[in-house]
């Protein structure tokens, strides 16, 4: 029994399936060499003896994964929300993220994004920067000792843009994110580097060759958007003439999952059924953003559709289309969301239940990382403590609704504790 | 110049119209005698030497009004919220508020509903209570201490609810009522009886005719549900045969507004021409709760189209249909769901701005108290403190830019000061 051997105390809740969620309260989860190593009402006796952390009947969850984040966008979150996605992007997101070619600026801004995030209850990500190296090192080396595990890009961008926020070419960009690569895919324990086209309209089929390259090359996985908005699509049609869907733009250059390639495209709130059906042969993960989607009023992702077809799916908080970090608050905006896609526009796909909305933030994003996202034995010890205190009630509340209650209520002073692969984060 | 003047110093901001909000940085917002006196960048002579709190470039908006929420309902809010409206009622509200027969109960729920409803942006609202009397009574009491100013109904119901949460009759009902009217009405400056039918499924037509009666008798202005959710809309047909929509059922007895009957309707998610016709007509005041119309399934009510038809409406957190005691979210809520319906549903009803909802939530509601939710002269001195300073940014935001980020990430620890009726609350 090694050192790096503890346990937390209190009431522990993880999806079993997409619809349940095993409760065990008063209980002890056991973290050995940061893997879980069981779940036990009492300690068994080769445990006797090892740091106990009571969390005073505080509800235990797996950590919470969020698939597609622009760290970049964070300090700039829920202003302009008045806007659709392309105007948005111009007006707001573009002009914001050319800052970033000033370090001091860079770091005054990731900074707060680091700082909220660690104290969220998110413990693995993959976050886009912006196009600038040095920028996107400083986040990676800020994100690295925050202890949280996270895919970081460098982001790839060669037409289409406003002049403050172009590279020059498919090959300058290609070189950059190649001299990128070679900086930072040994230099971390926490941080990975992933390649991270911004989307179809931002990339000339050039670029998007060389990227297929260095994939290759490199063995990178891939972030992207997909699908998100009616105008959005339109123009890949536009630029893409030799693709049947938009999910071919990336494909056609070996940047849309598959062996080797693990992808994330965010979005894929209008996806045709073609479209669908290569997302699920190629393995490509799903991020879906309830909350950017409604606030760039892009629509709302046909989830249960999505989970009907066996794809790999996850949430995302889509910072800043969304402007919330917390995946708990993903979660309870996953529900309503699916809620008015009932009502309003298809109602046979019943709404999003809390142990599926669970399921997809823990379980379906955290598989993206490995064994991540569930207590069971062998996973990575990745878990958040969520107290109720705060929120007082007169009555009996089963731990799932105490559970349902934090998805909907909590803010940060609710997360008290998190550790990420068995490390203490706080 | 008496004692009770003073000023608040900061960057004061309040609807000038329904689409523009007037911004007066580092600026005197002045009261006296309870009703706002001006704004000034500097103290005029007149008022040299008054109280001023300096609130540090902090926002100083008008008071917020919540047009309907549900008291006892606050301590179970955000429990149940995979279910719809009719089957969360029979599970989960109706058990719930069945407790508050028993005063110490009702004490220890209030007391929670009551400390974070004081602590949050709103500074006046009108609530359903349940139908007991004392306990009823109790939340005005409790109520009253805070300072906000309230009106409150005890809630009438004497049919199709469980034998635990029902009147006996409609003369035990009307002889309660009336018993309670005469205990309350002159018994406390800030808060106030408001008649409170439950909803026409909840009363028989004997009840509503002697509801109109004490309407007439009392002047009692009246709250109600209308048109929420299709089950309902449709239950009512059944048992209402001689109406031609909801608003009927109301309008019969003389409980939809009119000449000394000033109503609030909550929801009108889906409502027919003929009865926006009527609320126009009568002056029907509308609570718009999204958040609840979104948890409960019910839909997205057509807010764009109430505002072209001219017709009065205000935000409600309807709690616990919504989960948020915040006026600030609900605003945010409403803008959301207002860019899902334009999507989703009707391409020409364009979505809400940040000007129209936070018209809607300062004077929009608040006219239903009179001079209220404005900073125009002669308007009671309704003001909250907006604090961002632990929202930190790098880069330069208007005030009208700070605004929206309040009003989409503020919580408790950003409103820092309240004042209703020039009372100062904190």
């Amino acid at each position: 029994m090694k050192q790096t051997t503890f346990a937390l105390k209190g009431t522990i809740c993880y999806s079993q399936s997409q619809n349940q969620i095993g409760v065990y309260p008063d209980s002890y989860l056991v973290c050995e060499n940061g893997l879980c190593a069981g779940i036990f009402s009492e300690l068994p006796e080769a445990y006797h003896g090892i740091p106990v952390r009571d969390t005073e009947d505080s509800l235990i969850i797996p950590g919470l994964t969020d698939l597609h984040i622009h760290a970049p966008q964070y300090s700039f979150r829920s202003v302009g929300m008045d806007m659709e996605l392309l105007q948005w992007l111009d007006n707001i997101a573009f002009p914001e993220e050319a800052k970033f070619s000033d370090l001091e600026y860079a770091r005054k801004s990731y900074s707060i994004f680091v700082n909220d995030v660690k104290r969220s209850a998110t413990t693995r990500l993959s976050a886009f920067g912006t196009l600038h190296v040095k920028a996107t090192e400083l986040l990676m080396d800020l994100m690295e000792e925050t202890g949280l595990k996270a895919y970081i890009g460098k982001v790839n961008m060669d037409r289409n843009g406003p002049d403050i926020l172009q590279e020059k070419s498919a090959r300058d960009s290609a070189l950059d994110t190649i001299a990128w690569i070679e900086e930072v895919q040994d230099k971390y324990k926490n941080v990975r580097p992933i390649l991270t086209p911004r989307f179809t309209p931002s990339c000339t089929d050039e670029l998007m060759k060389e990227l297929g390259r260095i994939q290759k090359q490199y063995h990178l996985p891939v972030q992207s958007h997909l699908s998100e908005n009616l105008s959005e699509i339109s123009w890949v049609k536009e630029l893409c003439p030799n693709t049947a869907f938009y999910g071919e733009a990336y494909d056609q250059f070996g940047l849309f999952g598959g062996e080797g390639c693990p992808t994330i495209m965010a979005h894929c709130v209008h996806c045709p059924d073609e479209e669908l059906a290569l997302i699920k042969k190629r393995g490509v993960y799903i991020a879906h953003c309830s909350q950017s989607n409604t606030n760039l009023a892009s629509g709302i992702a046909p989830v249960r559709r999505y989970l009907e077809a066996g794809v790999k799916i996850g949430l995302g908080s889509d910072i800043a289309g969304g402007f919330s970090v917390s995946m708990l608050r993903v979660m309870a905006d996953s529900i309503q969301t699916s809620k008015l896609y009932w009502r309003l526009k298809d109602n046979a796909a019943k709404p999003l239940t809390l142990e599926e909305v669970f399921y997809m933030a823990t379980v379906g994003g955290g598989s993206f990382f490995g064994k991540v996202g569930s207590f069971e034995k062998g996973y990575e010890f990745d878990a958040v403590i969520l107290s109720d205190r705060n929120l007082p009630y007169p009555q009996e509340f089963t731990p799932l609704q105490r559970l349902e209650r934090l998805v909907y209520l909590s803010d940060d002073r609710n997360i008290t504790g998190k550790y990420v692969a068995g490390t203490r984060i706080f």
